[in-house]
């Protein structure tokens, strides 16, 4: 499969089969595209706790977004697995950098290695969703995360209910690029 | 070739064989892959300026990157395209979500969606580097890009002049993954 179609293909999931699990192997080869991504400074500021037990995920999704105003995020207590994703510091290159052009890079990073997180899982068959509105302050408790850590996103993992491809919605090439310096755009 | 493959023949060049240049309908598909990039309530928050007549690159490149302190990314003179990424207004409801779960999806977005161009630039057998370490208002300035926009990336795109894959030094996965609820680590 070709990296477009491996993209094509990928979409968020957000109905699953209950009671299904993911062999660790392939959850670990999930987790190893993620850590090969590139990050600023090569700081990977990103460390994952998964959770792939029925008991577990279903408590962590419960806490997660089993409540108002999260609870429209409730089809994740059908994953198969839940990983937490947290954003971790960057090397002091790169803190500097980020301070001095005023971004955050270590988001951008985490962006890439979650995007090949859910990518690899495309490729195993296994539906996903990134979730970023769920109670972190409950996930943390869960999990046992240190309160000074930031969890920015869950990732779902599960097998779709319905594998239909949906016809992606997006902006069209000519709204979101142009070709050449001073254009009037 | 499979997306770990992929993932593992990506990787930052810094190295470009000069006056090459890249077919438009190779750049089209590196964007096409950006574009399609997952974001927070499907904001599509990105834009792309790109530039690859050589001597518009040179002339990008010398104001982005040809003084200090930005002079460490020099090589970005050789490239024989440079992509502009700016992070835009993301739609309300992530607005909003970002807000009050304290992080800039916009960012994250933008990090899956520019990993798609590299990994797609990969597939087509260009060389690829991010770059956050440049001057923003001199790239907006030789772009028209209006100064109220952030432009948080600049990727270059080339010809590697040495094709050799280093090996990949990241952190091992037992130090960045854990399974379960609760553990010590």
């Amino acid at each position: 499969m070709n990296f477009l179609d491996l993209v094509n293909r990928r979409q968020s999931t957000r109905k699953y089969i209950p009671g299904r699990r993911i062999p660790r192997e392939a959850l670990d080869r999930c987790l190893e595209a993620a850590r090969l991504a590139p990050s600023a400074c090569n700081s990977q500021p990103w460390s994952f706790v998964v959770v792939d037990e029925p008991a577990q995920v279903r408590s962590l999704a419960e806490a997660a977004c089993g409540h108002a105003p999260y609870a429209m995020n409730k089809f994740a207590l059908d994953a198969s697995a839940l990983v937490a994703v947290t954003t971790e510091k960057m090397k002091l290159a790169a803190r500097l950098g980020a301070h001095f052009r005023g971004v955050q890079y270590s988001l951008v990073d985490v962006g890439s290695a979650c995007e090949h997180l859910v990518l690899q899982a495309a490729e195993e068959g296994i539906a996903s969703c990134w979730l970023g509105w769920f109670d972190e302050s409950a996930v943390k408790k869960a999990l046992g995360i240190p309160r000074g850590k930031k969890v920015d996103l869950l990732i779902c993992l599960g097998t779709a209910a319905d594998e239909t491809l949906r016809p992606k919605n997006r902006k069209s090439l000519d709204e979101i690029r142009r070709y050449g310096a001073k254009a009037t755009r």
